[in-house]
């Protein structure tokens, strides 16, 4: 398998953009990978999405995006895995561009969910668990959450306030990253009063939706002539790992099993450990899951992932950061495309562009993209060389 | 890229299937395709489906497939480009196990699409074309290849009866194919008599709607020691090409530009030309497509392919024989199925199972299959050794 980079990134600014098809955000995305990278043409395009079909009326995206932005006659499909979608669209890019079928190819990301035909996203959303076990009994992606945190607190003795500083620290740095849907700080006092949405998450421990695209150019890195004195950002782990669709099913419903599963692989690909990982975009969905995912990697002890948040360690230049770009709580989770967008900002990291938020010697940056309550969790670890 | 090996097939019976869920019906199909490969276990799972998001509320097939077969924690993800899903999943399964990153996979395409709560199946199935331009005026896909069959029949002169032999072709091999929606031979009295459904295409020009899965097994070429005595199935062509979503962009409506490249792809790296290939399961969603498919693959000149249906060279003894288990028209078309159903009739054509519809001496099969009208074209060769 031949070693992969990524020459080129882009996005949009999250937010209900009434004014902007899908297919507008996602050529949006893909014009400003492509300049980024300073090419014009790519080999293959693979678009993450999740709810097109019903969000939309627009299945078939891969011809439709293609088409769109006028690279005609490429490969081009669609790849669906929830709130994974592009995490598992940037695999299927990497492979095909690793196998040596592909010498070029972009990924993109897009959800387009205000200004639906389809009807309650909410219910649409839901199409991510089980439609005979959870869906179709009105479980909700928050009341799903709602039970795991719940259970969560129980088990280990935490309280609601003790989960704020992941809430505080991706606003702190969504504000100071122009593309986030929120852009403004909050603090314990505006945490702990906000209104419950399903208890015991609150409104801000839960992320919002929006519209959004994001989108990432790869090649062989053998190939890079790296351009502009930018440093080559190379995919040095890539791992994608599922469980049981229904909690219910789930021997430990407070361990993300597969989060553990895909890192574990990361690592083991890369030659890399916990303690190497100079910052995390981990899926902050609700605050529970940035706990859970920060023990399934290895960098808090079962029940511990609190104790970084509170110890500060999770801040930019804290141990170690994370959601540096504002998280999908502040940066806003356009769901199929959320994956994308933190790929994005890994490499925004290691290349130094992530501006008032950047982590000082950020060489090795790791992405995690989570698809439904854990049941689909794709790891990437990107380097700088 | 490392060679690649098909060495397991499964397919449930295409009909309405009122006792069988997605899952049930996808299951069945990776059951008898694991079977087949004398396997238990694989490390990743591309299932390919169309509108399970709409037609049954669940999208997720990733992780909602892999947990019901047991294949727990595995990679596995959905991928999707309307009715070349299958082919799509295909390819990102053959793509996985070249890059040497995957070491055995199982591709499976499944669509139950009878018993949906998302409402009318023919709205859902129009998401494939162009929302804006095509779907929300009312074009069905029927309408769009009545459109384009108007006009080829204008263009080179034909009569709607000059199109009654592939479907009586199809009907006859699917009359021996126990998988197959339809089991009855039709003749030209039943073709012409048939109700119109959008002038010029009657019900015999257009393939049936159907709930069923099939899936396939893969593994690297070198690893196999055949099991059984039975050839070993490599495949050794592979490529995905895109046309304009919306006919009405196209230069040439009555040309399918994507096929013509996707074929010529997939000749080139196997060396191969259309005069080698043995047999075809082309992609007659309607007669049209199936004329239209042979002229853009190099098997007859631009506005000749009634020509080889009307000298019976499409049948199973004939010089190319199509659909030779009964194709979409009589085998059924459950959408974001069917190409791995095509694919798996290949299988079953190289390694002498294809029954009473066996082709002599076949050796080298092509598989293609068409999303949309034309937009997404995906074309396999696979060869026995």
């Amino acid at each position: 398998m031949r070693r992969v980079a990524v020459i080129g990134i882009g996005q949009t600014k999250i937010e209900e953009q009434w004014d902007k098809s899908l297919r507008d955000l996602a050529a949006e995305a893909i014009f400003a990978a492509l300049s980024d990278a300073e090419m014009e043409r790519v080999e293959a395009l693979y678009s993450a999405n999740m709810m097109s079909g019903s969000a939309n009326h627009q299945q078939h995206l891969g011809a439709y995006i293609s088409d769109w932005v006028g690279l005609h006659h490429i490969e081009s499909f669609k790849v669906e895995a929830a709130c994974s979608s592009s995490a598992a669209a940037f695999r299927t890019a990497l492979l095909a561009v690793a196998s040596g079928e592909i010498e070029s190819a972009i990924a993109v990301g897009v959800e387009k969910m205000t200004d639906s035909p389809g009807g309650e996203i909410t219910a649409q959303l839901a199409t991510a668990a089980d439609a005979d076990w959870e869906g179709d009994q009105g479980l909700s992606f928050v009341a799903l959450n709602a039970l795991i945190m719940r259970r969560y607190m129980y088990e280990y003795k935490w309280n609601h306030e003790d989960f704020a500083q992941f809430s505080i620290n991706a606003h702190a740095n969504g504000a100071k990253n122009p593309f986030a849907r929120f852009q403004d700080p909050i603090n314990e006092k505006i945490y702990n009063s906000a209104p419950m949405v399903a208890e015991p998450i609150n409104l801000f421990d839960a992320s919002p939706m929006g519209d959004g695209a994001a989108a990432v150019v790869m090649i062989p890195a053998d190939q890079l002539f790296p351009p502009n004195g930018r440093p080559m950002i190379q995919v040095v782990g890539s791992a994608a790992a599922t469980d049981t669709i229904a909690i219910q099913n789930r021997r430990e419903p407070i361990w993300l099993r597969a989060a553990e599963i895909s890192a574990r692989k990361a690592y083991s690909q890369s030659g890399l450990n916990a303690s190497d990982i100079d910052f995390f975009e981990l899926h902050d969905a609700f605050t529970i899951m940035a706990a859970l995912s920060l023990e399934a990697c290895g960098f808090a002890e079962p029940g511990k992932g609190p104790r970084l948040a509170l110890d500060g360690e999770i801040k930019i230049n804290g141990r170690l950061p994370i959601s540096t770009r504002g998280g999908l709580k502040a940066r806003g989770h356009p769901v199929g495309a959320t994956g994308m967008y933190q790929l994005v900002e890994v490499v925004q990291q290691l290349r130094k562009e992530a501006g008032e938020t950047q982590v000082d010697d950020a060489r090795i940056g790791m992405a995690q993209n989570i698809g439904g309550s854990g049941s689909n969790i794709i790891t990437h670890i990107l380097q700088a060389f």
